[in-house]
């Protein structure tokens, strides 16, 4: 069977490294709907955030697992490969970033340290329409199959419908049998927060050093994504990377934040900073 | 002279590690106001966004830099400095987190790759008041006066008004003469953006490597962080780290998203999903 042609192009990154269970699946299902490119890093990269490499160049080399699944693996972040696969090693721009599939949760606060998420997001900043989809559990030899195909699910259908630009997808599914799953939930970033601590141990030579520690609190809003999936629902959250806080920014003008120059400061008159400085 | 008692404390960290220029300038204007501990990187950790150490646990050492400024080196990233400093380092919790003074803006899209807005915004996750300051100049003997004059007085006013949770401050400051300074402008996170590309070049021995480079293209809208900062204005941009995109939250339940797995889909009625799943 000859392949149709223009088939659309997908980029599959991860921020488990290139040989994880997880891209693996991903690549597997995503292959029935699109030609596939794999550029993910070449070693684990969990919790690098928006991480980027600049102090040092990057390398990539050429990677393959079994017939379908090619690519790069960069010496470098989910971040950097995303950016490198678009801006260099890719002969056409794709049509899809999909990030994953993560071994582990992303949801609320982890969001922001997640390189999954991450790469997704690197996809959106470059006008590239993105998925991250993690699956909730660690474990390496998880059923992946669930994940699998609701990615190839959401990804025809963000390739056909698109999203709006600098906007991505953030996927989440939850570990329990196929039967337990109850449908698919549109969420918003929950609440869910770690109380954080280290552990401090001693290495043989008497030096203290320290383990991350922390249990999670749940976000019991009915809207938040930590929420739908303790309810067995697969949930679809839209995040975009707009930071400004716009309740404080109203208030802040109110502050009336002195000039930082003596004298200066008692010259100029105190007005709010203009609305439009060209009509100064 | 006896100290007063009661002193607030501040938690001073950055990016660019604890040996850099800025965060001494910083850490000699805020102890005017404040008892001050440092828990920087121990070295370099520019563009690491909100990147932690899982993999492996920190380790830190006490640093001192002259009469004032002690603290800890962690071998880690700037977000690793602030959980460790707060949890365990810290015999108090710390009135306020400062981060900075960075060699280098942190405005519009940088700011999702800055270590040093990432610092402060672990303070925020971690429920103390935080501020990031930035100055617009890469040079390591740039003029930080104007910036840790400011980051004093910007210090001074959180101390004493607070922010609301989950909020943090991002400074950034023109590299221009201080009389060149015209003011300080409330702004929005802006639209600039990179235009992004890898030099390609070759290792003696003949294999390829990739350097990032790009062009910056600032965003002109008069609230924009970067807008303010072009006009030698002191741009203050209020962060939050609330990543929902709410429009396309509401646009995507009429996707209708079909049940992943076969034979559920078609025995489940499709309906949206309830705004309250306890309420089925």
């Amino acid at each position: 069977m000859k392949k149709p042609k223009n088939r659309p192009l997908i980029l599959v990154s991860n921020d488990d490294g290139y040989d994880a269970p997880g891209i693996y699946a991903l690549v597997t299902s995503l292959r029935k709907i699109a030609d596939v490119i794999v550029v993910a890093p070449a070693t684990q990269q969990s919790a690098t955030g928006h991480s980027i490499t600049v102090q040092m160049p990057l390398r990539a080399r050429r990677i393959s697992r079994g017939k379908y699944f090619h690519g790069w693996a960069v010496e470098g972040t989910p971040v950097d490969s995303v950016k490198l696969g678009i801006l260099t090693l890719l002969e056409r721009t794709p049509d899809l970033v999909v990030s994953g599939i993560n071994h582990g949760t992303n949801t609320s606060i982890n969001i922001i340290y997640s390189g999954t998420v991450s790469a997704a997001t690197e996809g959106a900043i470059l006008g590239i329409p993105s998925i991250a989809i993690s699956l909730g559990t660690h474990s390496l030899t998880a059923d992946l199959s669930v994940a699998a195909s609701f990615a190839r699910v959401i990804s025809s259908m963000v390739l056909k419908k698109g999203l709006p630009a600098g906007t991505l997808l953030n996927v989440n599914v939850p570990d329990v049998p196929k039967d337990k799953i109850r449908g698919v939930a549109i969420t918003k970033q929950g609440k869910s927060w770690w109380d954080d601590g280290f552990e401090v141990r001693k290495d043989p030579s008497g030096k203290e050093y320290y383990w991350l520690v922390g249990t999670y609190n749940w976000d019991a809003d009915t809207l938040a994504d930590d929420h739908a999936l303790k309810q067995n629902y697969i949930s679809v959250t839209p995040l975009h990377y707009v930071l400004t806080d716009e309740k404080l920014f109203e208030e802040l003008n109110d502050w009336k934040l002195p000039h930082p120059v003596k004298g200066v400061a008692r010259a100029k008159p105190k007005k709010k900073y203009p609305r439009s400085l060209d009509d100064e």
